[in-house]
């Protein structure tokens, strides 16, 4: 109801911050569907936390156990389960972000929806160390397209006031993205990374925009309204802490653009249909049409930044401050590139699992 | 699977632009609510097409008809049934749209998925005609919400280049908008019913942003991770046709603001606790602060302009130009300003109806 | 929640016994699939009531209305859905019943849950009236099966203390039993049909049991655990009103017989894998082996008995005394054998369309 | 979609016998609900294997470990997760349960289904040993159960042809049952402790039935048709490897008593709506009377015997004999009683979270 998704295959995350472990169980998946451990281990390490100047320097290896669902490399059919126990544990005076909430955390939500029975400590189950796991199962699901010449890539598209290139319109360079910071054009990058450690410098934060794009899906892939491509995305994607906006293909300039700038007219390419642009982001009615799908994802700046914040002492009702101790990511969107892709992966590869298309032609 | 939506309620949508009917079923309901059906005509009414100058002159009357669910006025705990029998039944040559399909719209798409066994006729079961059972279980929704406090209301945030005022901090808005021309700002609404006209001379079409509020939810709505109000709204909202972005609160400022800008700091005010601004759009962590929600809603500009467009043949696989005929919406902005607050309603009582809130206090 | 079923394919029913009409709507059905009108009407007619001397003569014609999902003979990919619009509306003193329940019947509970709101009239949504809907959409499913060479038949096993044969191995009987009175054996049947008519005059009801046997299943349908076709095959059934028990295979000698006795050894037979009995029903591990899947349906007798029955006035606390009037089924066994195909039909089809049997062989 | 279960609560169980773990997540759980660990270890403590002369020796000690959803004591809003780690690693040829499939076990569905890729060493997925996590889940609800006044008892109500007592009309026996050997009626159980010793002495092995009853439910609780008591009950139930059947109230008098006996008049007791008997198992209509829900299930006799049992090599095709090594239960049933009380806790639980209930009345 929560923490669970996926309508053919069934995703569960479970875990808090400095609870014991965080993992998931990730059931309905096919079984003899290879497993490659290392391809996986350097995708949770895009993720990983504390490997540069720009991320908070807890430390993390994120090395996933796997306790079922694996078997000699390939998956044998039970639901695959895989944990990785939180070495840093729990400390410290966390009954504080029970009774004084951190402005723009889940600290104050949880406690009215939990009653104070939440684990605080370090955001809880809010925290963002929960897209771990979602990382391993989106690896997996990854690896999976890839077998099947679909391939799914993201980078930075903005961070502050710097932008960095769209992609092309078959979106090529998904395959030779700088996973250390994920951008297109490497002199944004520059600009970005300054930025970053600008903000860090000033006890600020930043956000920014993620550019997602999935190549070498087929056309028919997606069901109607709520099923649809758009929906699947948009579900898991909110999953992801920080996450506030999402928009599909050119859907930004839905304001400033007529039916007439907007339209993907149709040519012929090598015996495919395409389209001459891809306003619509590869989805027409909730369905594929063959061109990548593309979406942007906008991350809103870390709200944990080393000023006093003014907050309300739940117990007391009275009006304190509270300076949001230890170091933290100043933003943590080039993290937030690779669990966008797993979030996108585990869509996709659940839409593919229940594809009902029909196989007659009329 | 695909036009089915939701976790508690189960809301059930079917029907082609053309066939017989079009109708939905709503199940998991109490019993006992009350159904003012006038009031749910008026909702109708605003989506309904032919009713003015700036939308299709096909007059449908959109009245539903009640098969189960609801007895002497309420709701008997049986799943609610109603169904709007279409009277523009199909005719003219559809075959066409099947086998040269309309650039931006569903035809291709559901050519591949269904391989010509789709009702193509009027775009069929992907028609924006589609959005009228959607607002039958939508406008029953907002009905027993408001009987909570709870209030939801949308306007049209902008169409082409001018834009209309934003909601204020606690959205009283809400309760006065127009239901003719749904705008904040009477003057931005003149300037957008103009551009419209001027669209439609020029047989071209325009798309907008539609922002809506919620007030009156209380703290604690929401679950964590895929089940947060963000990932809720996002499926329903999804579905809609021609939607194409979402995001909530102040998101698109993610790239133009900093981590100092962001933050919604705490105050107390009679007894509540507020935040200064409502750049989270009421929701952190998935789960409702107690502040309006707030997201806005891109819609593309209708692809059916009258304009010859280039598309494949797809048995031939020659390119070929089509015109598409008969009168359409220039822009379907306002007639989805109720369909956006449809979505919405059914999201948040889903939610509620779910609520696994605790009641001890800690 | 409720009226729902399904994972990949998902059914809703709705509809009250004396409301405005009953009916379904079936999503996730691929495109493509022929539907053969006359084929369902005479399967419906096998349920439908007021046809011979053992059922009740209200008679309803049962002819279900498409509104949507199905063009020119073939599912088109959207939601079917379908009504039968009750001719026989509500009249007489219902609130009785609200007041007075039934023993035997959902009148109480229904009181208790809805809080007197429920449409009580002729058992409202609890009605078996609710099964002609069921049929349609099993019908149809059963229609689709048969096309991949899967065949169900369902024959009374039991009713009173007449007992009917049981089917053989592979039960090639389906084929023959005729529907009127659906025994495999003619003496029995005569049998079964006197001592109906005895409990008629008697004003007394009588309960049975129905033997269903599913043949051409392919090996490796099911999923595990709470996937099997056990779990998928009882949760349908159990919706049917009356039945009150179900068992696989030869369930019910687990107390007589030992591990000797229920083994079903493998061998060989034209390449392929069968066994000698099939005390396992045709699944084992939740999965099918390519045995028959063979289930036994208790069915309690009819509540409604033309003797006095004393019961509790819900307004007053007082206990008194009704009779039911009006002639209802002294045994609705013969009726419920499609709706055991029927329901039998649809959870075996949403296996099929969710199967995730891997085609990679080790 | 296969070992997961759940419309409010979400269960997913996962791990393979001799796999690393064996676990499960439980999401959707309220906060606040106290964990009494110790309870919990003496409900897991009798179905755990090795304890007695009955039963397999294989000694595992399923102690779980929590690895979220738990804080000092109480249940904290985020999914509850818990492994128990294998210490019986895999071993032995286990090769040939993929070639030479046993009679009665999962080995040749799993085969056939997953292609030789899933995890075959002492069934896998498919092992009894699976019902430690389904007792964990069921052991938490059962106590979260017991704080509303439910209470969930079962005894063996049958091994080989010795029968045990029936539960009295209100079940006030379920608050003394010997945990050991659950029975009602003590020499009953001494003559099946002969029964089974005598099996095991002979290498054949003995099935049984179970009668479990629920008391304390409030009327009211359950969904119409296929979200019924006995639909939610039967599909989890379904889920216990070795059930074959399941039946409620006295259905199996089905076919031996007219309408007339089988009535549950109404009485008034202490202000409470009762019936005199309970032949409907405390449900009409899938919706709880206020009467203990009873329902009896049918264990098949344990397939491993040790005795030669005939199977064919799938891959030369050829008839050969396989004996079972090792000791294995001669008769699981003692055993399965607690397994049965948590499929119960789980099925009631997830229908107490998701009840709708109207609060109004008529």
């Amino acid at each position: 109801m929560s923490s669970t998704y996926g309508e053919n295959l069934k995703l569960s995350i479970f875990g808090q911050s400095h609870g014991p472990a965080i993992g998931m169980t990730l059931d309905g998946i096919p079984a003899g569907l290879p497993v490659d451990v290392e391809k996986l281990q350097a995708f949770l390490n895009r993720r990983a936390p504390g490997q540069n100047d720009w991320s908070t320097p807890r430390k993390e290896e994120d090395k996933p156990e796997f306790l079922g669902g694996i078997l000699d490399g390939y998956t044998c059919g039970a639901p695959i389960a895989a944990v990785i126990y939180n070495k840093n544990t729990r400390s410290g005076d966390y009954e504080n972000l029970k009774n004084c909430p951190r402005p723009g955390h889940a600290d104050y939500t949880a406690q009215v929806k939990y009653g104070g029975f939440q684990d605080a400590a370090g955001g809880g189950h809010f925290s963002g160390r929960l897209t771990a796991p979602l990382c391993i199962a989106g690896g997996l699901c990854k690896q999976w397209l890839e077998e099947m010449g679909i391939h799914i890539g993201a980078h930075i598209f903005g961070i502050g006031d710097v932008g960095d290139d769209k992609f092309d319109l078959y979106a090529p360079q998904i395959h030779e993205i700088d996973p250390e910071f994920p951008v297109l054009n490497k002199k944004s990058g520059k600009k970005m990374r300054w930025k970053i450690k600008e903000a860090y410098e000033e006890g600020d934060s930043l956000g920014g925009l993620i550019q997602c794009a999935i190549t070498g899906l087929p056309a028919g892939i997606g069901e109607p309204m709520f099923g649809g491509v758009e929906s699947k995305i948009a579900q898991i994607v909110y999953g992801i802490p920080a996450v506030k906006g999402l928009w599909f293909g050119e859907a930004i300039k839905a304001i400033g653009v007529s039916g007439r700038g907007f339209r993907d007219e149709y040519f012929v390419e090598n015996g495919q249909i395409r389209t001459y642009g891809n306003n619509n982001g590869g989805i027409l009615g909730g369905i594929t049409n063959g061109m990548p799908v593309l979406f942007c994802v906008a991350v809103k700046p870390t709200p944990s930044i080393a000023k006093p914040q003014q907050t309300v002492n739940l117990q007391t009702g009275e009006i304190t401050t509270i300076e949001v101790k230890g170091r933290h990511d100043p933003c943590i969107v080039p993290r937030a590139v690779p669990v966008v892709e797993a979030a996108a992966a585990i869509a996709i590869y659940d839409l593919i699992l229940g594809n009902t298309q029909t196989d007659r032609r009329k």
